[in-house]
């Protein structure tokens, strides 16, 4: 009766290849998602901030920002695919298709891509790569990721291994800019910086400067208001040392905002490349961030250039004052995210 | 001159039965309400997220969630009411009479429907009907409430005893259901479970199994998203333990969203028949939730069903872990609400 | 290279008499505004919460709270005018044009109209009249308001001294009503208090009574929804006593919306005549309020009275528990905030 009306999660033998999850609570985004996003974060961005900047860009109206849009596509998937994920191993090859706007209902869906048992054969890693839509079925943004998932059973059958191979990187010619898109037609006093395209070298870091305190409060609030519901980040009961995991979304968000000091014409998102959260945050944890130029493209647009970035947030130092890596390789303690991601910029 | 421009709250004396009381400040509901309700609590039922599913069911748009305008319509009634109030003693016969849609403006008016002194003689009993409607005049919800009011002078003398006759249920053939709604029109992927009326039994538990840790800044916002000035909530001087009283409702709204997790079909509330809130709770509580089947019943829409249900959320333990009440017959301490209402469920 | 591309902020010799500074990130007000607002201070003024009471009273609909405005104008100065400003020195002459609606667009710039190095050569006074303006390019509101900023460099030359008159107060013939506003056409009940223009007396002294305990999310949230970026606001690092100072803005809209209770058909204000940040205001402190009648007149509209009051918020102790300025001439410790501004009431 009762146990069974619950949500458990799919195990890793519950995953067949080629499977297709139709993800529950498909979500229309408001102007209270906006505003939502700006007292969350602060953000800064003309074309997310005002409907007449994105008209004079080419676009409709203001846009719902990027990285609320991949939240809330993302969210969906948390209950089919990571209820009982022993690890987010990664993400890989997401791309913007299109931006979402006020009153756009978004859904969410996921093809299994690959699958393979662990050596110790207790659990196994799953490919997923979901597809965000909105109301008319058009894919809003894609991605794939990989979890660690639980085995119900250790002694249940493996499957036969198969994983995707996977891009580094999104090709610059892949990234997909919004039709009518031409950002060099922004006013950069508004924009807030007057460096463009052309002033950004591969190999130049940026420290954005600013940090910013985590609050319990202001977790929740974004990461519910995403309807993402694994319990660590709400429940102080859920870990043993009683403390609430900060949805790895929350620093991303905060990076990017911060990014603003430095990178105020790079408005737009075109695609997340991969990236790592590489230590737990926790409320009372200070986020700072620092970017680097990886890389630089021309796109399909005349006005609109595309930088590659490494977005790298800290928490409780400087954002340079500590290495990405120790001398061992892994992640210096400070570090909670490094990002590799596809922007696009005013030329 | 100036004191007698502040709102004191009515006292016992002031209430006249048969009085007509029109609360202050109207409210038009917005998008930022419904994406403030989503932050909030993470409500995932599909009706309230989605345009496009309440439109699958017969409604125009997704109307704001039914909680909220509850509490919308009776933060207007605590000045009139409860300023004074020395305990909530209940509420019953709530029932909601159409959905409310952003745009819409609600309004607050009650009667008073029975008053009677305690025999000590220094407060009494004020039961009030109220009625939240729209711009048209049109109820969108009504209950009846009843607290202990404080006289302002305790050698006024007593008004005739006169106590309203309340049922101990809203019937199930009174139960309105919107005009066009057919729950058994949405796609329960996207509801988020298979499990709709005929699957539950009379006598069925759930154990909705997630928890959340409650925050200051997250019940202040909602209150006061109510326009709720109970100076408790908002007033660390305001209590000789110096605590911040969480309003009851934000306690509510947190279960109903637990429990999803089992009732995911249950998208809309019928009716309060009764509740209780068994124990203060308090910031850095957490909240666990279960529900008990009580009842089962058709209405008068082919596609949904009602089912009653007794919600209990309980603080800083699993929700199966306690009983109700101890032997003594009173609840048991970690018991926050006991709250027996009815749901329409997808047939 | 990247050093170049962070927002340094202004320094004194980078003013010029003269200079017109366009600041960044236009804003569209959004229904998610309106809801943030209600949530972070429970404002229960019937004009800003209603569309019904606003067109009964000549609006076309509710507006967007007068103080979010002044906060969203005021924020983008900051990152132009007072990155590096030692101290907010003051401001005057503010006056509100016209109310601002959903979907407005705010953008701010700013005149540089007074220089005056210190004595002591290592900063100097600027004084800026700032103008929040419409997409249509009207004014919505304006003000002037003086900080100290730092040199970069001692030894650079003074420019030449000059600081602008401006007045104590606005006058009650400058006050700007709103075309078709008749606040007498509200109804009093749905306002809140039968209390109108003709029921005040200069002179006379209201405590508010309640009070709120102030909350790092909060205060956060709230300056981050005015995208004003002051690091002290955010980042527990930014102080040496490790707290985060809260932007004087949240004092002044938490002190406005308590004023309420006592002021209940003071729908709007119509000027700020200046005003004092007297002490600082962290998380956990408890605010209170009281105001003075300073003045009162007649406006050009028959139903609107206007009344020149002064709002003094306090900590910790009740409202008239505490003189403003104690022997000597200095603002009391518990003193939080001496506004002194124009409100029109109904008549």
């Amino acid at each position: 009766m009762g146990a069974a009306k619950q949500q458990a999660g799919r195990f890793f033998e519950d995953f067949k290849l080629g499977d297709r999850l139709v993800h529950a609570t498909p979500r229309t985004l408001t102007e209270g998602d906006r505003a939502l996003y700006t007292a969350l974060y602060g953000s800064r961005f003309a074309l997310f901030s005002s409907d007449e900047f994105a008209r004079e860009v080419g676009l409709p109206e203001s846009p719902v920002e990027d990285l609320a849009v991949f939240h809330v596509g993302f969210g969906k998937t948390v209950p089919d695919v990571s209820l009982n994920a022993v690890a987010n191993l990664g993400y890989a090859e997401c791309r913007f298709h299109q931006p979402a706007f006020v009153g756009d209902t978004i859904r969410t869906e996921s093809d299994v891509i690959g699958l393979r048992e662990t050596s110790k054969g207790d659990a196994g890693v799953v490919w997923v790569r979901s597809t965000a839509m909105n109301q008319l079925g058009e894919t809003v943004a894609d991605w794939v990721r990989w979890v660690l998932v639980r085995k119900r059973d250790a002694a249940s059958p493996a499957p036969e291994a198969s994983a995707p191979t996977l891009k580094e990187a999104v090709a610059a010619e892949d990234l997909i800019v919004p039709s009518d898109l031409d950002l060099s037609r922004g006013d950069t006093r508004l924009a807030g910086a007057p460096h463009v395209w052309g002033d950004y070298e591969v190999g130049e870091s940026l420290d954005h400067v600013d940090g910013v305190t985590l609050e319990e409060a202001e977790h929740m609030m974004a990461t519910r208001l995403w309807q993402n519901t694994a319990k660590v980040h709400f429940d102080r009961n859920a870990r043993p040392d009683g403390k609430r995991l900060i949805y790895g979304g929350h620093i991303i968000s905060h990076a990017r905002a911060l990014s603003f000091n430095g990178l105020a014409n790079a408005q737009m998102i075109a695609a997340l490349n991969g990236g790592a959260h590489a230590n737990p945050a926790f409320a009372g944890d200070t986020v700072y961030a620092r970017s680097e130029v990886l890389d630089k493209a021309e796109t399909a647009s005349a006005g609109v250039g595309a930088l590659r970035l490494r977005l790298v947030a800290v928490k409780n130092v400087p954002a340079d004052a500590v290495a990405l890596r120790g001398e061992d390789g892994k992640y210096s303690p400070e570090v909670l995210l490094d990002l590799d991601y596809w922007a696009l910029i005013a030329k």
